[in-house]
């Protein structure tokens, strides 16, 4: 594919003017550029700026709130639900996940949901947070419903991403942080315009039977949970997106599975809406709420150093900790810049020219 | 394979009888007893009277202390450490699941950790015991070491489970309860004994090639995680395991991956220990604690309504909620009676001879 190395800078200040010429605080504006490239800067461009575009969509549609006051709802000593007040899901998620370190602080752990939000970014990006302030931190969204339980044909869950950052003292933390299917939409679509088949254990077709063409899911197919069939365990992969989805949604008021909102302006809403908007949920542990501190950061730098001596299988270089690829693409970004697709870029420089920003 | 059909009543008073024989008080044989029997009632034979043959062998080795006195060693006000005292894992699970639900009635959510323990049985059992006082209940566990990450051939993890349940009001509770692996080892060893291959995606050799012989694990082979292969997300399953590891033992001081100690009596201990017995992690929720009870209830029984409408994919009967198969085994052997393998059976029989139970 065709790329443009842009500067982060460049990309930086870019992103940032767009979310402010449309009616975005600066604050506002930073926090949802600030999640956007650090999508970029960890390799992960699904969830950067190419979603600028569908942002700017949705604020175009009348359907997101560039102006939101998120509050806090209900509440008890470790718990909290937001109300994101339908903005981008950046300005309560960050609010959320501030609110779960605080609690953390005083009882152990702090646990918050969202409810009347939108697309967050990367899931990552909050738990990351809370290890940045030596705390645990868990993260979870629900999203577009695309994937199918096993033995259904019905699109029921979003790929609901789970992500969990643990410190690991002298070591980088540990950063967990995927979807709960085999696959991300992006690289089907990719494979789509590449006019490539999609291995199997991927997608399936609109009678649930196994599909090699990735552009099944425009024609009722749907994406395969983490385990890919019943035999190797997709029924846990289903658990698993159920659980996401159910902590982001039930637990706060937010919609569930096939009723949350699209996130992408030309798709409709849906007729019946239980909740409202889309939802995401927040944890945040202290390290020492379950022995002192030193032992832990002493047992998780062991545990790092145990994984790290594994014996590479034939033909692997190496183990690798959860965390370390996106480390190791936002070290190489930030001194080389951010490869963005030339779709991207023109899309992205063309809104940056309708709204007056110099580029 | 032969089996045996034992009442659920005479099968728990041989179990119990057992425990009793050994020296556990009664109260903790009740423990140990009642999570086995729940194991053969939800139709996880792997984790049930199977074990008690273990179970026996670690007391006369020396090395389960059947008279614990399990107590909390850190807290903070939603979370807390518990010491084993290297009891069955059932006497500070109980316990621990206790407490958490304890913490969460004052503080919205409780969270505990237990070290120096051994092998808890299913970890939905504890997950239930929350979900029968109306909370979500969480529950994880580390385990002998039979799992290598992506690209490897070291066996650093076990097949780690993690359980939720959520009460769903009029509905039987959501139960997810599953292993972060594709295939259970007691599975593995049922191919084993019938002479059987196993597919594809469950195992691979110990240069960490894929293989279809159930016994490699004899000859340093492992189990992949959940994904099956690099691919279909197995670094995702992974994440997972090393998730429930971490969990269950850098929190709050237990073994972790490699250094767990085999709950089977006749496998040496590891040499270097970095923590005390073998770990688990329990969680509680109000569900009140994110918004008013009815408001979740009424939430969560249209999502259960809403998955059980899902439509079948072609040849399948229907699409389960995840706790379905086994609340119809429990209902099933309730009535019918417990099907026990025979040579379990006569193993179990042989030991209460022994130990000279009347059955």
């Amino acid at each position: 594919m065709n790329g443009k190395i842009i500067s982060v800078k460049e990309l930086d200040a870019l992103v940032f003017g767009i979310f402010r010429q449309i009616g975005c605080p600066a604050t506002d504006a930073r926090k949802v550029t600030d999640v956007l490239i650090a999508a970029e800067l960890r390799g992960i461009p699904s969830h950067g700026v190419a979603r600028v575009m569908d942002y700017v969509g949705m604020y175009r549609a009348k359907r997101i709130n560039v102006r939101p006051k998120p509050g806090i709802v209900h509440e008890m000593p470790s718990t909290a639900t937001i109300d994101g007040d339908n903005g981008f899901g950046m300005i309560p998620g960050v609010m959320a996940m501030k609110l779960a370190i605080k609690k953390a602080k005083t009882h152990g752990s702090g646990w918050v949901s969202v409810f009347n939000s939108n697309h967050y970014g990367i899931a990552g990006y909050y738990a990351m947070m809370a290890a940045e302030k030596n705390m645990i931190g868990i993260s979870a969204t629900n999203a577009n419903p695309l994937v199918a339980p096993t033995f259904s044909v019905s699109r029921l869950l979003g790929t609901n991403p789970l992500a969990v950052a643990i410190p690991a003292g002298k070591y980088p933390h540990f950063v967990a942080d995927f979807a709960t299917t085999p696959i991300a939409r992006g690289k089907l679509a990719l494979m789509e315009k590449k006019g490539e088949k999609a291995p199997g254990g991927f997608i399936q077709d609109e009678h649930g039977m196994p599909s090699n063409d990735p552009s099944v899911l425009k024609r009722g197919g749907a994406i395969l949970p983490l385990g890919s069939d019943y035999e190797h365990g997709s029924h846990k992969g289903y658990c698993l997106g159920a659980l996401a989805d159910i902590f982001s949604s039930v637990l706060g008021g937010a919609n569930f599975g096939p009723f949350v909102p699209p996130q992408i302006p030309y798709l409709p809403l849906p007729e019946h809406q239980p909740g409202k908007g889309l939802g995401h949920f927040f944890g945040a542990f202290r390290i020492d709420a379950f022995r002192p501190a030193d032992e832990f950061t002493a047992a998780m730098e062991e545990w790092i150093e145990t994984f790290r001596k594994a014996k590479p299988a034939k033909g692997q270089k190496k183990v690798l900790i959860p965390g370390d690829p996106e480390r190791e693409n936002t070290e190489k970004n930030l001194r080389s810049g951010i490869t963005v697709l030339s779709a991207t870029w023109d899309a992205l420089s063309e809104i940056g020219n309708e709204l007056k920003i110099k580029h």
